[in-house]
Formats: C-alpha cells, sequence, structure tokens
C-alpha cells in the first residue's frame, strides 16, 4: 500500500514540533472489558514500515492495556503538536505482537523494537507486575537485561488506522480533513466544519 | 464532600506546569455506539466547586461526543504534564448540561461558563455544525454572541471521576499512586507498581 496522504501533515507535525520532546508523546484510548474507555499517554516508535502506515509502540504485556486489546482491539490515538496546534486523531486496530508471533516478519520487528530502545527503558519490563500493589523498592535494583534478547513481556503494538481527523486551530476559521480508509483499500479526504 | 486527596497533587501539577499554555489541555477518551474508542483533546476550564471535585469542559452540543456520552457516560481523562513528567488518569461519569436543565445550580454553572469563555470561543457555537461536511466559509463570519446569554447548543460538562491514576515519570523508580472512591464515598489511596 502507498503512503497514506495524512502521512504527509503528520510527518510536517514531527517535524515542526521536533524540539518538543513530548511531542512524541500521545495519548490511546482503548475499552476495557466492562465497556469503559480506557487512555494512556504512550511513545509514538515511528511507523513500522512505509508500505503499512502502522504506528509503532511499545508496551509490557503484564500491562491492563495488552489485556483489553485482546477483548477488543479498536483504538483511538489522539495526538496534539503545541508549537503547530493542531492534532491528529487515528482511529483503528491494534495488533499485538508479543514473544512466540507466528509471523517471522512481525517477530523480527519486535525484536528490532527492543534494540532500538535505551538501557533505562529496557529495564522497565525486568520491574515488578504493573498496576499491582506496589513491590518492595529493592526489586527495582537490577541487572541491565540482554539488548539483543527481548524479554518475554515485552511487546511490540501496532496501530492500523482506518479513519484519520486532523484539526489545524490556526487559521480563522479553523481547517479540520477527515481521511478515511475505503473499501478498496484506497484513501477519500473529506473537508470537515472544524 | 471534602477535598479529593488527589486534588493537592493535580494542583501542584497545574501550578508548576503554568507557564505552558497546552498544560490545561488535556485527552478525554469516551466509547461510539459502536463500542469503539473516542478519543479528543478538550481544555480544562477549573473546578465546578470544591465541594464535588467534579472537572468542568465545555462542549458543542452538536458535536459527536454530546450523543457519545449519553449512550455511555463513562470516560478516561488523560493529562499529560510535560514541565514535571507526571501524568493523571481520571475515570468517572460525565454529565452534560444543556439548555434547560431542571437543576437550577447547573442551569446557572452552565451560564457563569459561557460568560467565563472569550469571545472567540462563544462565536465557535455559531458555526456550521461540527465533523459535517465544510460549508461555505461565509458562514463562519458572524457577528459575535450575546455574552450573557448562552446559544441553545452550548452545553456544560462535568466529570465526576471514581479512580483516579498518578504516574511520576521523574524519580527512580517512577512512583504510582492509585485513588479510588469507596462505597462510603471515602478515598482510599494505594501505591502501585509503575
Amino acid at each position: 500500500m502507498p503512503l497514506a496522504p495524512w502521512r504527509s501533515p503528520l510527518s510536517r507535525a514531527l517535524h515542526r514540533n521536533r524540539s518538543l520532546v513530548y511531542a512524541r508523546y500521545l495519548q490511546l484510548a482503548t475499552v476495557r472489558s466492562n465497556h469503559r474507555p480506557a487512555n494512556r499517554t504512550v511513545v509514538f516508535r515511528g511507523f513500522f514500515d512505509d508500505e503499512t502506515n502502522q504506528l509503532k509502540f511499545v508496551v509490557d504485556g503484564r500491562s491492563e492495556k495488552a489485556e483489553q486489546i485482546e477483548q477488543n482491539p479498536w483504538a483511538e490515538a489522539c495526538w496534539y503538536f503545541p508549537k503547530t496546534r493542531e492534532q491528529f486523531r487515528l482511529l483503528g486496530t491494534l495488533t499485538l505482537i508479543g514473544e512466540s508471533h507466528p509471523d517471522s516478519t512481525l517477530a523480527k520487528a519486535r525484536q528490532i523494537a527492543w534494540q532500538d530502545l535505551s538501557d533505562s527503558a529496557r529495564v522497565q519490563y525486568l520491574w515488578p507486575h504493573p498496576g499491582q500493589s506496589r513491590t518492595d523498592a529493592i526489586a527495582f535494583s537490577l541487572p541491565l537485561p540482554d539488548a539483543t534478547k527481548p524479554l518475554p513481556q515485552f511487546c511490540l503494538l501496532l496501530l492500523s488506522a482506518t479513519q484519520v481527523d486532523h484539526l489545524e486551530l490556526r487559521g480563522d476559521p479553523q481547517n479540520r480533513q477527515r481521511y478515511l480508509l475505503a473499501d478498496d483499500r484506497t484513501w477519500e479526504m473529506q473537508d470537515l466544519n472544524p
């Protein structure tokens, strides 16, 4: 599949906001098993590859969101860029790639994602079970894990968007575009009222 | 009800990040009627009053989120503070206060919220139906609405949290606290693994 048409404004936003480290943070909403929403900040780790338009994240397979994704793969990412005052909302489905994923390309991508992490990010996967009652601090003092071999709980997470809403607050009036993935896998773009 | 115990760290975060105008922006997740999540940036407008611990927002009653809230009032707000590197996740229920709300205190609060808006924020409620196919730009050139009388489509939105998750990325290891509203309406606090 060719580069989606929303990739170009998104790349521009990333470039123009590159001085802010937190411009690579976005909020990922999923649905809990009790039908209540969940929402948390995640770090954008780039695109899986140019042909798929999939956004990459990494997650701990022991976290609540890993469980939520198994039950309902739908997610909406909300990404606000402070410097250029624009927002991207990306609605789509998540794919969780854990240990022993059958697809060898995805398994390889998981390994590369692990290698690309910093030591301080990798060691967090050795921490006690996230979200459980606090364990003694000693459990957090750990030797660094092998940088070449992902820990079992390390997962790569891919978001495949089927709808992207781009709102630019600058401009009078504001500009808003919606990109929709049609059944023939082409993207349709529409100007919307902000 | 007294001030919830999470109000104090949240006030501190707001104060320490006050130089960033966008530290008052947060992401509000709801659930669509087709069980997919929705997520968008909203502006924090303060607390409804100190006794209720309810967060205030304003919305256009014609927007999709107003419809989503009617069907499923659950929401999770995700609020990241860039300067202090901390995140609050507030899970709870939303109350939408539109025109002719029966509760006079809430109706009054809606009117005050309208008066507190800037002219440029108020005029947006006269814009064409949000999210619909773009209308001719002429429709956006409008006289300012009456600052004392809310337009029918103007709604006040209140979030009543029942669970608040506070994560501080600074610190080695990170700190994470969860606040839960118990059946007796008191808050229980627990230290969690990050």
